[in-house]
């Protein structure tokens, strides 16, 4: 088996991480269990571009016990956790191609290791190995059924390739499945996000002002829980119905050249680039703290902030001093990747729950369904995103209540009026 | 000019309170401006079935300076403001149908008057007007071209009304607009409701337990408020998501039959019938109080709560002592009537400004397109919802970001990876 | 009997309001029993100045069903509910002098004919009464034994009389007791404050900016329910210690200059006198509200509002609309009087309960010890606080932990350590 | 120069993170230099036994910079940072007796290493050092003319020490400084705890039932925090003031052995002893993480859990799984020891700031004073706590308001009224 990871003899502690994820992750251990007596993926290859996490551990148990063989690279350079690498090798037997920091170079050499094994299917975070199938083929060999995408950034990219009527694979968009933009966007990433900036920088948040740029599901789930931990946040858009909701929600809106002048730490979760550039560092105080929750290191233009320092160093773990020749310090957190994964350790499994029960739910619905689907990007199919749902209350001990017959009979008349 | 009004004497009182809203809808004061100029409704009659209060009051202004003739009944009959509904009459010459506390048959009396005037556009607030149409229609005098609807209830009678392909004319959903939904439903209705009830009860929230029933827009909306009174919010729903949001927005969650026991406050928000219903009143703590926040007042089964008690008294205003034969006593506000409008004033004028914004454009939009639209239940076009977005940002002083060139490319583009 | 109110006839409504008020005092009524066995105040004649509201006259049921002859004034000029103050004569046979909208002159007149009852106690509200005592003593005559006060601004006058050594006879500071400025302080004037403006008003608060003077108990109340209604909180302080506690509870701080020119809300809570002032009123809004929530309507500086207006008319009740002669528009709410009596109920009874039981557990004290109290400002003794306290809980069905004996041995213990 | 640490070579990065924490004490820093100045403390011998943070080691350099020699030892085993114990002793020289995850026996001995350098004044964090000098005392050879201490914990073994008679000298109680317990116990231990529990568990907060034993400071400050993640709060207490203040919060309050059933994370804060013993570990839920945030490792009572558990394994860094005998799995986090500390980096630098701007401003109040005080438990005088609170508020780029003539004169007077 060919694989390419930090140390196989991190196996063990890997191991002991992905059952405490499992025990967090009650809904996969459900699908596991159905998959393992019904097979559904029997003899599929799956090639997985993902962050190499103790929760895509527990995916990746769920892919095989319903009969795949998965081959997994990272979707992110820094996000790889190496022990759960070398356990999923050593445990699982999956190849894995992920080293916690490798190089760019490094990074598409892996994603080229895994469309070698010839998936049947790609599971994708970001849709970097969409693209690469894209750039890389030619009409011999094609033999790939469908795909699935887990982001929000992802699903952009696939729409500009559908758009531009290239795309040659139908793509779930799991990313757009309620029970995961609801839930892993906003609670996930919005308790993740805070995690990773005050583990980089053990900052008190009460008091201090955050600013956060984007008010989509990621933004409003970062502005929430910067709140919740004291701070006064302050909101940056290009929406003007997103900005609307902000100002609704109680915070301040404004622009980012107004923004940059007031911040104690700013967060950009727009999934766009140069979000916070030259023009907005050079009005920051001394010793603002800038941060990337959005996919790529795009949203801080950092080659800009390079070109106007005199000195950099690393002054904590994750944490770069950026001295500026106008004498200000500004810290750069994780070297402007994503936050929640480069200084703690990304979603919690709870919610992962969700979005990889959508996952694996969605790579079943395209072997029974691929015959019927064209290239394009589809939505979640809503009764896996129901079930999803229910399964995970049953899982937390909560009953909810049913329409009665009368309710459901209300609802579909027009003639009950006032 | 025929109208049907408590006391034209009121007008004076109702005109400097109309004056306050419009103080409070800077949007509708721009579209007034614009249309005066623009006269796009020269020559149409509307018949609106709107609650008729001061922001209703500001709407009628501005079809009227576009050149429109409305003619006005309630949708409620209880919540009709009687000085507003003069001053419509003596200074703005509109024909008036609506007195506050009138009965039902005149209620349907006065739907009717307004059919009397044979409008070319429909502008209705939970359907009773197109519903009264629909049921009297026959093919001679028909000449609608289109129609308008405001809530959540009413689009949903609507739907049903076109799945059963009976529905005559094309009818925008104005409820289902962005800048109405996520904003009247989940402010307006959030603060008016909370307001509704400390003006009919004067208890304190905080350390009280608020049972929210529904967590929709409106039901997101009081329980956020609930909670920013200090209350204890517990939620009850029948979707497994919406359940499941509500309990990472961090209620807690239970079927009603439990809730009953717990509450010190009820607030239905479903759109639903029978939704606190006998099984549920013999549960409830001595003192419990119950509203409703939904478009009818069958969301509460109040006939139920009548059998099972051996005594009824108006103890405050807006507050029917039920004294249950069990001993007990159980509180209802308002008769069960949309709490808001009935002891409080209804959405507040800024939110307000938004929905009806969308009405005035819906309007327009039908003049302009109505010879395309088909009868059915049509969206809001987005280019409206987003004019109103920006008119309001203006007119609050904020200025919001544009994307730059190259991030307009960025989001075009798939090539860019990690 | 001597009385003085508005009307008898409204006695029947001021019953079953009074009524509805008890309901939500279980404190109060469980004293009350006792009182009514035990008679600890038999034979003494009460003077109190209070706002005559539901929870007074509860708290009047009490010290009657004690033994006590109660007479009462009002405390404020236009607080007093009118049918409460009809019933309180015709049910409760108490001599009442308070009408609405008393002027100063018939204000103090009332306080007198309260002195003219020869009263053994006195119980304030602001220390109107107890100052018009000083101010009218003279060596004969005198036989008062103690009072009661229940506000902070009264405390303040109190202490200023004691330090100058003129305070005559021992006075209870009921506002300081836990159970009182705890929880009325800070959940009842925070509720009903926000109340108050939203009656007086209608305003959407969400998206609003309001400025809170003042980050005592009241301020603290009145910024958690603005920002628990969907509003940007800006603090104004004159103490270090508590500015900083508003900017780590996440709020902003300025001075007053700077804040003017944002609010669309102005709330002051302070105790003190002239905190928005001409220099304030000329960098506002068009549109700004301006209100008080401390004691008096000085906190405001109205003359000054007067003084730079050119024109001034009452726009909706409670609403006063100042011209500036500069062309904006301020708007003066309840006359710069405590806004949450003058266009709201006042606290609500639940915190009230706390608040009388207090009163009354303090004049029973007095009765009990006065001969070793010297005139002097005096705190409630705590056993009367944490009475209160186990009540209340009682009373809301909660039950908490008691001290193990291991755990009371720890806590006086110093030898155990790491 | 003796001393015992872990390393020396660790000091560089101790050095670069110390330079981080000092960044964010801006009091301290204005302190120091003027330390430097005047040398207050010059030839002053101080103990200090106290967390080995980053945060003391700043302490450390302004004791020093004011001319006394410190000597430090840990006041918890496992919370020392180990490269700052060596940058201590390499960059400040100053004798550091502290290895993180020393035993009781090493860590006694190292307190015993601090008195054997004949200190002036003592320095302590929860009264260990000082009740080793009460214990060791006897007459010859007593010099210490005062002391500090830190926490809660510290002052009530302090009071107890000073009741029984047997307090040798005058300490102050840093704790109670209002910029002391009113931010570091609640913004601090609200922050860090919850920074704790995270790091240790990646634990989703939102949608989880925390509940928090102990409703004083520290616990507001994590009840407020868990809530700000979206956690459903249910708070246990023995005093019925503080539970009634919780209910009023907002919060569900009960007794600990109906909470032991439902928690899924519980999060003691009391200072006391036992508060989660034998018969609630077997109520908990399979999955129940317990920590502690109280001073010492007494609260959980950790030999009962033992006791009923048939095997314990480490499965997370600081995270112990207890398998009961009953077969449900309770994880006790970092052996049930202050969690922020323990998994986390503990206060944040910003809090710390001002409580030990009170103990360096305390040691100098000492210096000037000690011939004045006798041997008891002092409050730190107000002078300083007003102090420490305006150097924070200008260190933050803050500007409040002052008292006007008017306003003072208004203060001090009795006459004026309504």
């Amino acid at each position: 088996m060919h694989y390419d990871i930090k140390d196989i003899n991190l196996a063990k502690r890997g191991n002991l991480r992905i059952e405490w994820a499992a025990n967090n992750m009650p809904v996969l251990q459900l699908l596991k269990r159905r998959f393992a007596n019904q097979k559904p993926l029997k003899g599929l290859r799956i090639g997985c571009c993902l962050h190499v996490t103790t929760e895509t551990a527990v995916l990746m148990q769920v892919l095989k016990s319903g009969g795949a063989s998965p081959v997994l690279c990272a979707s992110n350079p820094l996000s790889t956790q190496d022990d759960v690498a070398a356990s999923l090798v050593r445990h699982l037997k999956i190849p894995v191609f992920a080293i916690k920091g490798e190089d760019t170079k490094t990074y598409y050499k892996h994603i080229k290791a895994v469309l070698t094994s010839k998936p049947d299917i790609t599971m994708d975070d970001g849709a970097d190995l969409v693209s690469t199938v894209h750039r890389a083929l030619n009409n011999k060999n094609f033999n790939i059924i469908g795909g699935t995408e887990e982001t929000t950034t992802g699903v952009i990219r696939l729409r500009a390739l559908a758009k531009q009527g290239r795309l040659r694979y139908p793509v779930i968009a799991v990313n757009d499945a309620q029970t995961k933009h609801l839930f892993d966007n906003r609670y996930g990433t919005g308790q993740s996000t805070i995690d990773g900036i005050i583990r980089a920088t053990n900052k008190l948040l009460a008091g201090s002002k955050v600013v956060v740029c984007g008010y989509g599901f990621c933004g409003k789930g970062v502005a929430m829980r910067a709140r919740g931990m004291g701070a006064q946040v302050i909101v940056v858009e290009v929406s003007a119905l997103r900005a609307l909701e902000a100002v609704m929600d109680g915070y301040r809106l404004m622009r980012m050249s107004e923004a940059a002048r007031l911040g104690d730490v700013f967060v950009t979760t727009t999934g766009n680039i140069g979000v916070i550039r030259k023009q907005h560092f050079i009005l920051m105080k001394d010793g603002a703290l800038v941060a990337n929750a959005g996919h790529f290191n795009v949203e801080i233009d950092i080659p800009a902030l390079r070109e106007i320092s005199r000195q950099k160093r690393r002054i904590r773990a994750f944490v770069d001093e950026y001295l500026l020749k106008a004498g200000r310090r500004i810290y750069l957190l994780g070297e402007g990747r994503l936050i929640n994964l480069v200084s703690a350790e990304g979603h919690p499994a709870q919610v992962m729950d969700m979005s990889f029960a959508n996952q694996a739910l969605s790579v079943e619905y395209i072997v029974q369904n691929h015959s019927k689907l064209k290239p394009d990007v589809y939505e979640v199919p809503q009764f896996i995103d129901e079930d999803v749902a229910r399964l995970k209350l049953e899982s937390m001990g909560i009953q909810i209540d049913r329409l009665t017959p009368q309710q459901k009979r209300y609802l579909c008349s027009w003639q009950v009026g006032t």
